[in-house]
């Protein structure tokens, strides 16, 4: 069979919502062994999600790896080459989903095993930690752009060729530092499919005891994202980082 | 002395069993240093002794320093050369026995210290969160199938030549990551011979104190891991990753 | 547009407190997602946040990334060569400013909930555990001396050129290990800029429900930091580190 | 003035010291910004220590950076060449004593305030969880044996010439390892000078209400370490690792 980099943005966001989705579950979920073990887990959880998902991305055609519509968004304002905007993010949305639904497996038993709705909605989507719109939507503008700006800063122009090998973990690193600093206010979503595609999986699987899936909030991180990735795509072009 | 492969996968099982079940006993036992110091520890001490287990694997003679018999299969299944299964099972097998021998003579004052006989099993083998072996075997094996994509992706081919003496860092990564997301449910055995030997020590060890080893779960880690691993290694054929 | 030294140094300090300081807000505000979650997240949060600094000073032009007036005093003394001095650090404390202000508009509905005025300067400036000036100059001093000793041994000429890519992630870890062990008495500023720009817009800023901005501690980190910066530079010249 | 490898040792073991015993007393004493943060922050404290010193050692001069006489013995059983012997340990002796004073000096205000002689004494040197002198000496001779065999493993040999570079890195991390998986019954001192020259300078220090400086259980670590070490050297020896 043939990898193709449409393949590898799918299987990659797959396993990146399947191992980003699954440490949320871990430490909200009742009854596992990561019960309650907070945000040092959470972070470095969804950082290394990211490092693993841009290697089996590359590892199934996908040179590119953004595995978020965000970045493909960004690197196509950057270059102003929108070719690969509709196969990249339609891979990244159809992966998403099938991790999210992968998380509901893995974490089968505990779905009845925890009594609050609002937890189980926390491992497919985002929510904000206080809810004001105008301040999530700058939230999560802003973790992106720092998001696409950190990514061009670690691009192989700047890291020297010899380091690229080693790239995949820096971006690890780059999300679990805007997680640590940034993720305070939303979760840090920065990717419309992170978040839109977890919901509709929230919203479709019969989860046990679930409640509402919010969408009343879901344009939140998609706006927010593409907001600012454009802005870090302009940047990028126009001082050529 | 002659250092081999099987030597090698040996002396690496077992540094990796010492580690990572060390770490176990260092979070569950009694009067340690580490006592109840959560799961941010018991998946950095597993990831780590990763790393430094295919450090001392490699050292010792084995180029490929699969250290278990899940990585063996699926590799393999991928190359479609049987010929290294049996020695190297065998050699993670009597490795991963001797390392949590080593565990049990490491914390020994620590067994009489530790009354609850379940907690004594946790530094040997695996128990599931919540017990149901359909769902554990299934999350056995999704976890042992993205360790396998994992170790596809970081491989050399697409790593490239020049990062590739930070690989075993990048695995311990992989590990660590598998472990953060995926653990909470079965506690990530994803090997027969981490699962199984240790196990059987537990068994025939003269511990203070101690249970059930549990035997009517030890197929599901056994089961899931190998089953994940065939997937794996088949996908990594066919699609040539 | 161009990409300048300056700009690099103003971007890069920018982007080092938005996210230096966001992981303490996440941390000391009320009702965000990072909440009381201790030391090791506030000094993970630091560490990756030079390390993007970094990364993205370099992007936007500055092959040098300082982003630190005692770093860059250093390595003027170390040189003997002042002339970046000037720009350098006047990019400095803008970008610390502009930085700083980013954290206020990112966590902007944290303040009003969160009830205690000296958190929420401890979002902006450092302040010390036990206030005894002598102490804390001395402990700003050690700090900052051995942050310029680490940056020596890592620079490329220890390191050797084939990592030198993998550079800003060990000043990371630099500055990781120094907040870990030497954080605890005076929070580590380490850098006028770090602390100064940062209390001015504390004082400057419409922060609801702010208190005193401590200017009597100001000169703490500003002199001590100097001061180490000074030895550390000496100690590079007199030894050709 | 010239670098040596005798003033390597001797700086780059002090900033290990200082390091290392600095993030004890940040986690154990009262009133610091890190008090009671836990195991992960001590075992990520000294592995960056370690990490550092190395850097540190090699800008001043040492291109082994041994930074501990069981390493030192080690590498000379392993090459059956004793010549580096009295300069290193002596230069790595003085060094952690220095290292020690810094850090008494560093926490100066937080000895008054924590009332416990036990914790003050835990801020130079280790101590048993559960004093069995027998079992404790196994752990400290296990713990450095498998210091010294990842050592071996990381060493340029088996990690490829190009990854050199990140060599101190990775023996951060072989330190964060062993610590997190067998520092949790001795405390893992694995080095005479790490133990010995900090006990020496709490009992030298006028300490604010210290304690006794437990020289009763100074000989295990010493020879704990040593017969590791030896047993490990002896292995690369025959095995030509």
């Amino acid at each position: 069979m043939q990898t193709s980099p449409f393949l590898g943005e799918l299987i990659g966001t797959m396993v990146l919502l399947l191992l980003g989705n699954g440490v949320v579950a871990n430490v909200v979920l009742k009854q596992t062994k990561g019960e309650s073990s907070g945000w040092i887990v959470i972070t470095a959880g969804w950082a290394f999600a990211v490092t693993m998902g841009v290697f089996v991305a590359k590892a199934f055609g996908s040179v590119d790896a953004h595995l978020n519509p965000a970045v493909t968004v960004a690197f196509a304002v950057a270059t102003n080459d929108f070719s690969h905007l509709v196969p990249y993010i339609t891979a990244q949305l159809i992966g998403a989903f099938l991790g999210a639904t992968l998380v509901w497996l893995h974490y089968l038993p505990h779905w009845a095993a925890t009594p609050d709705p609002a937890a189980k909605l926390a491992c497919f989507a985002t929510g904000p930690a206080i809810r004001q719109p105008g301040s999530n939507l700058l939230s999560e503008a802003m973790a992106t752009l720092v998001l696409i700006l950190g990514l061009a800063g670690i691009s192989s122009k700047h890291l020297g060729e010899l380091a690229v090998g080693v790239g995949p973990y820096l971006v690890g690193i780059l999300v679990w530092s805007v997680g640590l600093s940034l993720g305070g206010t939303t979760g840090y979503a920065m990717s419309p499919a992170r978040d839109f595609s977890p919901r509709l999986a929230h919203a479709l699987l019969p989860i046990t005891g679930k409640g509402s899936s919010d969408w009343s909030y879901a344009w939140v991180p998609v706006v927010g994202s593409l907001a600012g990735a454009t802005i870090g795509g302009l940047l990028i072009r126009w001082f050529t980082l």
